[in-house]
This record gives structure tokens, C-alpha cells and sequence, in this order.
């Protein structure tokens, strides 16, 4: 059993911070619209097209102005890397085919999924809004972002949506001995009447690999059922994972089934390769996943003659009644308030960092 | 805190054993053919209608055959108490709508789900594989049996299908106090080119409700995190989850997440109403979920212009590689060769009892 891409993301926990403490003196703050502009012309820098640079700073800036910090600035390094080792191409122009009136598909050309996504978008919701329901299937593509900004803004125009995206074999299926599938996140969002849309974003893996890394870093054991050592064995502790183990499916066979879903929905439908499938030992420094993605979008106002956001707010209240007080995407939304009025928190060597990386 | 369905349910156990021990003197065999024959005249000598009564049969003694034990014969007391009871229309005729080029929609006028999608299904059929998916939203529905005799036959057909249903509040969502969800299964379809369907059923709740009156009877503790009592209070003893308790959604917060989600589609998108929402207190012997259910269906050979059940088997394959020897369906497709060879095994005082309920 070995994870081949352990010691790369490891490494570059080094390099940026997950998060600034405010309270820390060398922290700065900048607007969602300064860090995005950083961003786009770092990735221009570093070898993208200025249409897949836009797509992927608003994405990466999205996720650090809402506290997503692992899918933040923290990722920038191994975007670059990926990008200097000739893995992904980062000037890639998506080939969007129109396959039936509710399939769209579209091969990636080995670029990132987000540009693909960006490109199919239009297409996409008019089918979805013609046709009642519609899917995208995007093969041949990198993800190596958050799921949820994939979903969420098609809530914002009052449809349903669901994605999933395969990744890398770091997770062993439930009973088996080795690992097979990626962390494989299924995210989903809803509109609602009163408030933001309902967005979930979980990996189907335990723990996501991120708070692997955190524990490893604070020497905080983790709790049981989270991963095994090189030898299979159950480990609590994160660095036993990180060097050579591996992840465990979250809720058992459960968990393992859904995550074989994702396998073939992500892949297996849409020609992307399998989590297991792709070889990127000719390209050092490569870390993103070179799989598949599927979009499904409804319009759930076809399926009842009712106002779905009144009903789904409706569940919203009964939720809160029951005494769930933060729904899925609340902590998001309330870090994203915070961001808008007061900036977006960086560590001053961070951001010295970028701007190095910007080019100047 | 309280679970109104659990004595109604967990009284009938006593009344239909779960399974026949083989080795058992008192057990008899009975082929697929013959027990679909005897359920059909049961429900028809209760009140269905011919065409209800053969949806129904089949299902039920499907499930029987393939080791489905806690859908099987067993439930045939709750279908009838429910049909007595007024609860639900025995007699009632789906109402299919064709409202997009992806998109059917269905009023099961009180009437049980089955016979809303077998009506439907041709329908659905011809909109997925013209358009490349196509959605069923099920509503004013009762589904009182599992959920992978919906999507199984889609796949045997080259297509891939996807089913969530809703049923009645005995799941507490995470960080939440009382409960709120049903068990809220999903249930997943596809086809692979070297054998039978790959094919899972799950509950999102931590534990079937059969699997808790099974400990119940054999006086057996639960593991940890399947339940709460009356008060709220985690409990490993499964009479005081029956007893006024409630179940825990399966993986904890994802899990919480992919239930609300079902009440979402399931409910809130068809028109169909929350697992909380309807009130049976007026017909004493009620215990099917006046709910709604979700089919989505998928042509998955428009993705990529490879062969899709061929990309599956390769997965499968792989999974084998890694050590995971059963996947999801195999225990019901070897328990139903086994029942097509030797018969479907019944303790002799059920078979009995079944055909005094036929009324002869």
C-alpha cells in the first residue's frame, strides 16, 4: 500500500499558511476583488491562458474569502507545480459537444475542470430550464479545487444542482485491503426562499486530507476510523497516513458505496479516467488528479406546480425547530459576510509571497 | 421525543418470521412464480386493484427470493393493515404528466409508488435515451418497500439510475435534537458488461429499522452511535430506541447532509410531502409513508463514446484486485439463484397464514 501523493501535498503545508489568526500583527487584510487579481495574474505568470486564469482566481479567492482556507491560497503551490511540470494544461480550450437536448459533454483537453464547467454553463441551464433536468459530463479534466463553487451558483438562479468529481487513489473501499478510490466528494445546493442556498460539499473519504495534514502539523492524534498505516492497519495516528497509508471510506460500507458512485458517474460516464488510472510519475511536482466531473441540474419548479424555494425554506425552519442551528453552507456564508465588510485575512509573508509569484 | 411508528412495526415482527431456517422441519419451498401468485391474490382480497396487486406481489416476493427478508413477506401485514385502515388507495390510478423533453412527473393519487412508476417507466425510458437523462418526480405516493427493485431494472436495460425516497420522522439530523428525517434511502443502478448490475440500497439512517427490532428480539446491544431514547440520550439497547427513541443519521454530519438532501428531492422538488409532514393519527393501523420519490435515469454511453459497461467492469475488476470480494448486490443475486434453483423457503405456519389471507 503506498499514497503516492502524500509527501508532495505534505510539503507544501510549509509553504502558505491555512489561515491568518486576525489577531496576529502580521496578518493584512485585502478585498475579494485585490486577492482575485492577484491570483489571475499569477496564474498568467505561471502559464495560463487569461480565460483559465479568470475562472480559477474568482474560484481559488472564493474559497479563501470564505474560510475554506485548504482549498484557499494554500492550494496556489500545487497549481504552480502542476503547471511547471507539464501535467495539466493550463491553456487548454474546452471542446463543448451537445449531445441530446438535456446532455451536454465536454472534453477538458487535459486543462483544468473549472474553465470546462465555465464554458458549458450556458448551455447547460438552458437545457436544464427547456428540458426539466440536464447533465454535464466533463472528461479529460483537472480538479483541484473545492466542489461546492462548482454547485452553488446555480442555486443563486434557482435550480438544483449535483456534482461529483473523482480524484486520486488514496482510499481504501470497504473491505478491501488497498486503496482504489480518491476522497470523491459529492456536493449538492438548493434554493431557498429566505436566505442563501443549501450547499453541501463532503468527501466521501473519512476525514479530507487537509485535516490530515492540520493534525499531523499540531501532533494531535486522530480519531478512530479515519485511515491505515502502510501495512493496512487502523491508525490514529496522521502521520502514519500521510507517509504510505491511507484513508478509510466515511460510514463504512455506506460511505464506500456512494464513493464507487462517484467512480462511475465522474469517470465511468463521462471518459474520465478512474481514480486509479493516471500515471503522473514522468511529470514531477504534478498533484492534481486527472479524472472526470459530472453536473446534474434540475429545475425543480417542473416537478410540483409548487414554489420549491418556499418548500425548501420551509425544511429549513423545521430544521432549525428540531434544533439544528447551523445548516450546510452556513459557516461559509457567515465567513464570506465578514470578508465583504472587513477584507480577507492574509499573513503578511503570505501575501509577499503572491505578489513574488505575481512577478512583482 | 417520540417515535410514533415504532410499536406498530415492531409489533407485526411477531406475526411473519424475517427469514425460514432451511434446516428448519417446519419450512417449505415455494418458486418465485407461485408466492408472487399468492401476494397478488392477498392484496387483490384486500382492496387493491388487479394492476396494484401485481406491482406490489412482484416486488414483495422479489424481495423475499433475494434475502431481502425485512421487505419481504414480512411486510405483508403492514400493507394490509395500512389498506384497512383507509390510510392508502389500494385503488388508485397514477396520473402521468409529460412536462419537458427530460422530465415526467407523477400523481400517485394516494396510491402506492410502485404502480406510479410502472406506469410511468416506458415514458421515462424514451426520455433518457433521447435526451441523455430524464427525471421521475413521484408525489403523493406511498413507498412501504426497499428501493433497489426501482433502480435494478433500469440497469439491466444499459442505463443508469439513481432513486431517493422520503418516508416518516425517526432520524434526528445531526446537531439537531429531536427527529426530523425518515430513513431516507438511496438507491443507485448501473449496468457492467460481465455480470449482473452493480446495485445498492442504503438507508441514510446509521441503521435499518428491521436490524433494530432483529437486536430487539435476540436481546442484543447495538454498537455505538445507531441511536437515542426517548430522551435524546445516545443508548446501545434497541428496545429503547423502539420505545420513544430515534435513530441517528449513518456517518454523522455527510450523512445528516445526504438525508436532508432526500427530503429535498424526494419531497420538496416532486410535490410530495416531508417525512414530517403527514399525519396518520385518524387511521389507526397506518404505517406507510405518504411521502414522494425521485428517479433520475441516465443514457451513460452519451458521455464519452466509450462503452460504458465496459468501463464499469474494469472498475469492478479493480475492486476485486484491491480485495473487496462482495460488492453491492452480490448477497441478492447468489440468494436469488439459490431461490430459482431450489425455491424460496418459508416457515410452513407464514405460508399458511399467507393463504389464509388469500381466503383460502
Amino acid at each position: 500500500m503506498s499514497f503516492s501523493l502524500a509527501f508532495s501535498i505534505y510539503r507544501h503545508e510549509q509553504e502558505f499558511q491555512m489561515r491568518a489568526n486576525s489577531a496576529d500583527q502580521s496578518a493584512r487584510t485585502v478585498s475579494f476583488e485585490q486577492l482575485t487579481d492577484l491570483l489571475r495574474r499569477i496564474f498568467v505568470a505561471h502559464g495560463t491562458s487569461a480565460e483559465v486564469a479568470e475562472v480559477l482566481a474568482e474560484n481559488c479567492a472564493s474559497a479563501q474569502r470564505d474560510g475554506s482556507h485548504s482549498h484557499g491560497i494554500f492550494r496556489i503551490p500545487g497549481y504552480l507545480s502542476s503547471l511547471a511540470s507539464g501535467w495539466v494544461n493550463g491553456k487548454a480550450v474546452p471542446v463543448v459537444e451537445d449531445v441530446g437536448a438535456a446532455f451536454v459533454r465536454v472534453d477538458a483537453g487535459g486543462g483544468f475542470a473549472q474553465p470546462a464547467l465555465a464554458a458549458a454553463r450556458a448551455l447547460l441551464i438552458d437545457k436544464a430550464r427547456s428540458a426539466g433536468i440536464a447533465v454535464l459530463a466533463i472528461r479529460n479534466s483537472h480538479h483541484f479545487a473545492a466542489l461546492w463553487p462548482d454547485v452553488e451558483p446555480f442555486a443563486e438562479q434557482g435550480l438544483v444542482a449535483l456534482s461529483m468529481v473523482n480524484s486520486m487513489t488514496c482510499v481504501v473501499p470497504h473491505g478491501a485491503r488497498q486503496p482504489l478510490f480518491g476522497t470523491n466528494p459529492i456536493a449538492f445546493a438548493a434554493p431557498r426562499a429566505g436566505g442563501e442556498p443549501i450547499v453541501f460539499d463532503l468527501a466521501t473519504s473519512a476525514i479530507a486530507h487537509g485535516d490530515v495534514q492540520i493534525a499531523a502539523r499540531e501532533g494531535r492524534l486522530l480519531p478512530a476510523g479515519m485511515g491505515v498505516d502502510r501495512d493496512g492497519q487502523p491508525t490514529e495516528e496522521p502521520r502514519a497516513i500521510l507517509e504510505g497509508g491511507a484513508l478509510l471510506p466515511f460510514g463504512g460500507h455506506k460511505g464506500s458505496a456512494l464513493s464507487m458512485m462517484v467512480e462511475l458517474l465522474a469517470a465511468g460516464l463521462t471518459g474520465g479516467n478512474f481514480s486509479f488510472e493516471f500515471d503522473w510519475s514522468k511529470h514531477p511536482g504534478a498533484q492534481t488528479p486527472w479524472t472526470g466531473q459530472l453536473l446534474i441540474v434540475i429545475d425543480p419548479d417542473k416537478g410540483s406546480g409548487q414554489s420549491f424555494a418556499q418548500r425548501s425554506e420551509e425544511l429549513v425552519r423545521q430544521l432549525h425547530g428540531a434544533g439544528q442551528e447551523r445548516l450546510p453552507g452556513d459557516r461559509r456564508y457567515s465567513e464570506r459576510a465578514q470578508s465583504m465588510v472587513h477584507g480577507i485575512s492574509i499573513v503578511e509573508a503570505d501575501l509577499e509571497r503572491l505578489q513574488a509569484l505575481a512577478g512583482h
